[in-house]
This record gives C-alpha cells, sequence and structure tokens, in this order.
C-alpha cells in the first residue's frame, strides 16, 4: 500500500507544476480562438465563452503528459491538446441543447444556449470542430504526425465512437444487457476521447509500440474511472461544488454505474482500475509521476 | 460570341460522362457511411439519409474535374470529392434546425430533423464533420497532402468562413451597407466551399500555383454564380422543382441579390461571370472543358 502511496512534497511539487501547465493551456486555447476578420464577434465570443470557462483541462494535460512520458517536448504537443479540449468542449455544447440533454448549468455557469442562443451554440460546437482538425493540420510537424493526428481524432469524434456514444446515451435503457451497453456507451462517450488525447501526446513524442500500448491500457482504466466518480458525483454530489444539476442520470433513467452495480461496488471498482492504471506506467519510469498522479486525484474529485 | 458555344455534340458527351462521375461519387459516398459496429443504426441510417438523397453533387463533380484539369487521376481525388460533400451535407442538415433556418424540406424530402428528430439531426451532421477530415487524413497520400488538405478543409469548414457566413446570414440586415455585407456573406457561406473543393481537387493533383490561381478565379465567379442563380431560383421557381420551400428568403428579409439589385441585373451579372469564369480557365486547354460546362449548365439551372 505504502509504495502507491508517495511522499508528499513531491506530490505538492507535481500539483504546482500541473497548474502551470493548465495555465498554459489556457493561453494556448484562448491564442486560437482569437481571429483577425471575417469571424463574427458574437460567434467569437461564444465560442471563447465555451471553451475558456474554468475547467480541469483533463483532456489536454493527458496529451501533454503523455508526450512527457513518452521523452517528448510538451511544447510540441500543445497543438494537439487545444484540439483534443475543442473537441470535449463542442461536445459538450451540443449535449447541453434542448434537443438533447437540455441543460441549463456547465462548470456552474450558464449552458452555451441559454446564455447566447440555440442557433449559437450549435454553430459554436460545429465552428469549434473545424477547429480542432485545422489547428491539428497546420500546427504539427511532420506532415505524417499530422495526418495521423487528423485521422485518430476524426474516429474517435466520429459516428462510431464520440457521436455514436452520445446517440445511445440519448436513447437510455432499452431493456438489454445492461452492464455491456453500459460499457459500450462509456467506452465510446468518454474513454474514447481520453484514449486519443494520450494518442496524440504518444504520436507528436513518436513514441514506441510499447509506450503507445502501455498508455492505452492506461488510458481504458483512467476513462472507466472518470466515468464512474461521474456517476458517484451525479448520485451524491452537491450541486453548487459539482457545478451542473446532480441526480438527473437517475430521474432520467439514465444507465450509470451506481445505478447498475450500487454506490459501494462502484467505489471499489474505481479503488482496483486506479492502482491497475498506475501499475501500467511502470513502462515509463519517473517521467509517468504526473500520469499516476492524475489517476489517483480522480478518487477524491468533487467535480 | 460562337467561340464559347461548343457544338452539341461534345457537349452531350461530357454530359453523359459527368452522369457517370456523378453515380461513381454517389457510390464512393455510400461506402464510407458503412460502419462495421459501433454506429447506432440509426445514427447511420439518418447519415446516409442526409448525403445521399438524389443531388447535383456540385461541389465533388468540382474536387474530380479540377484534380483532371491539373493533369491528375480523378480516382485519387475521390476522398477529397466525399469529405466535400460530407461538409456541405451537415451544413445543410443543421442549417434545416428549426433553431437555424426552421426547413422541413430539402431535396424535395424531409429534412433530416423532419425524417428523424432534432437530436438525430445534430448528431448526424456532427459525425459527418468528422467523417470528413477522417477521409481526408486516412486515405489520401502522401501524408503531406493529407494534412495540407485537412488544413484547407478546416479552415473552410470553420469560423470564418462557412459557420461565420451562416452566422451572419441568421443575423439578418442590419441596415449596414448591403452590398459588401451581402458579398461577404456568399463568399463565406458559399464560395469558400467551392473554392476548396477546387483546391482539394488541384492539391491532389499536384498543381502548379499558375493552375492554382485560375481555379481559384474561376471559383469565385462560379459561387458568385451559383449564388444569384440560387437567389433567382427562389425569387421565381417553382416550389415543386426547386424542391425545398421557395420565397422564404424575401419573406425573412435575408439579404438576396435579387431583393438588393433586382433580377434584370442579377441575370446579366450571371451571364457576365460566367463568360469570365469560362474565360479564365485557357491555361487548361481542353482538359478543363467539363468545368466550362458547368459554369455554363447554373445560367439555366432549375434546381
Amino acid at each position: 500500500m505504502s509504495d502507491s502511496v508517495p511522499s508528499l512534497a513531491p506530490a505538492a511539487e507535481l500539483l504546482s507544476e500541473m497548474d502551470s501547465m493548465r495555465a498554459g493551456v489556457d493561453q494556448a486555447l484562448a491564442a486560437r480562438l482569437e481571429f483577425d476578420h471575417g469571424c463574427p464577434p458574437r460567434l467569437a465570443e461564444a465560442m471563447r465563452y465555451a471553451v475558456l470557462a474554468p475547467g480541469k483541462r483533463l483532456r489536454p494535460l493527458l496529451t501533454l503528459l503523455a508526450a512527457r512520458a513518452c521523452g517528448g517536448n510538451t511544447q510540441r504537443a500543445m497543438p494537439a491538446a487545444c484540439a483534443v479540449e475543442f473537441i470535449h468542449a463542442y461536445s459538450l455544447v451540443h449535449d447541453d441543447l434542448p434537443a438533447m440533454d437540455d441543460d441549463d448549468l456547465r462548470r456552474g455557469l450558464p449552458t452555451c444556449h441559454k446564455k447566447f442562443d440555440e442557433a449559437t451554440a450549435i454553430l459554436v460546437g460545429d465552428a469549434l470542430q473545424a477547429r480542432a482538425f485545422e489547428v491539428l493540420a497546420t500546427e504539427l510537424s511532420p506532415a505524417t504526425v499530422a495526418a495521423e493526428a487528423c485521422a485518430a481524432l476524426g474516429r474517435a469524434a466520429g459516428a462510431t465512437l464520440l457521436v455514436g456514444g452520445q446517440a445511445d446515451d440519448l436513447a437510455g435503457i432499452d431493456g438489454g444487457e445492461e452492464r455491456p451497453r453500459l460499457e459500450a456507451i462509456h467506452h465510446r462517450k468518454t474513454a474514447a476521447m481520453i484514449l486519443v488525447s494520450l494518442e496524440l501526446g504518444a504520436l507528436v513524442a513518436e513514441a514506441t509500440n510499447e509506450q503507445k500500448s502501455a498508455l492505452a491500457t492506461y488510458g481504458e482504466k483512467f476513462g472507466l474511472v472518470f466515468q464512474i466518480t461521474d456517476d458517484l458525483l451525479d448520485a451524491r454530489g452537491d450541486e453548487e461544488e459539482v457545478g451542473k444539476r446532480v441526480g438527473k442520470d437517475a430521474d432520467r433513467g439514465k444507465l450509470t454505474y451506481t445505478t447498475l452495480v450500487g454506490i459501494e461496488e462502484s467505489r471499489q471498482l474505481v479503488q482496483r482500475q486506479v492502482d491497475e492504471a498506475q501499475a501500467v506506467l511502470e513502462v515509463f519510469g519517473q517521467a509517468a509521476e504526473p500520469l499516476r498522479l492524475l489517476a489517483r486525484m480522480l478518487v477524491d474529485r468533487t467535480k
């Protein structure tokens, strides 16, 4: 047990380093949402509102930290980090729309269609998706890395993964085999974007196959933990702290881990997956310490 | 005058050749909308409904014919042709949504959100956009061409062009200088996608700068003619033949060429631009004959 608990000092150092990284991501995102001309000011404002609201920046951090674990330069991975956050932000804006999850609050603030209007929110999502690919294609080099990154993100954000998962999620419980179905939805809606965030970092760092495979296993486990802790927050959370309406999933009869296996078993599942996620990073040695910490932090997340 | 009117025989041959190309495009689009697993069947069905409805396939034809004019292989350009049609189809599905143009008919059939539902229509558009970039990134080679194509399409489909144009279009007449504003909206909403369709064809064919520049001028003129003839159809068209509600633009006080400069001047503008569009293709010789014909065909379009 004590093996997996690092001394407090390095964790504190790492935490402050991750805060700096997060600030760097915010700056990089903002810089890529400045448009010289041609973009209607209200649309640009709404795009910035959707992306730059305070957030965990989990996916960009995964990209940067994966690049670092593989011996790459985190600055070179920044365009990829921005691209995954643009896709993530677009998917939240569209998921919140009245025709979808119909949410009024996101990260403690009015959702994009509440703050602006529905048409603007649809266009914000559309424009953010295009921007994600544009950033990858124009800023990553060499061209092989740029093309591979666009291919990986296109697959993750497409009909079989991100969008397909949301479609199935909206369809709700259909009375079929629930556990496999929940896992399939989770895999597509949440894990796929976490996996591609790590994959892009590895791509930029020109990682070995062994490194890529370790990150993929870590990503699967990290994604599962993220989803279950999200369900736990929804089941038990405090609305103000979480920053969005809670209890809504169960109200809607949505399939969640807490309704399916119960809160206690969900918590045990989390702990097991976190331990395994940390263990699989052995191949990277110390370079993966921030990724290990990130996994541990999920256990106690409050939002 | 007689110089610009070709004899009937070659035109008839070209027309039948273009019909074959269009059939080839339809096959290529359908093949790229087959998903092995992971894509919810209803989402896949709605994506095919949105893309494979009978259409002119103008943008894919422009891509293929631009590649051919530049001495390239049209089959190699097929992934790019599909990508531009996916973006076009997604933009129509989202434009038709209740929160946007709120249209019930498209190409003579119920719009996607009418045939399916609003959430599905939003997801169809999102998934088609991702698919467009995935197809470019995975199917074009070498990687430099794939990356450049993603960059060009990302720019054209983004906040400053396609999406920005739609945002301004929705905002309607704001009492400012109308002619420049109309031209800016038109440039972004229509011409940008026509230009990038030609640009991707040129990219795949590894065109010279002279060829690229001629295609860009042709594209500007072609795009203007396309927009004005669309406005003319809306102002005077027959709803059944056009396949969508007509007269709607003027009803909504939208800025159009026919309301701004009148029907007669719009027609003269069309003829002038078509003549110029054909002339600028001289650099390609006979290889650009289909592009010339395509421009002439716009003059008499009925849908």
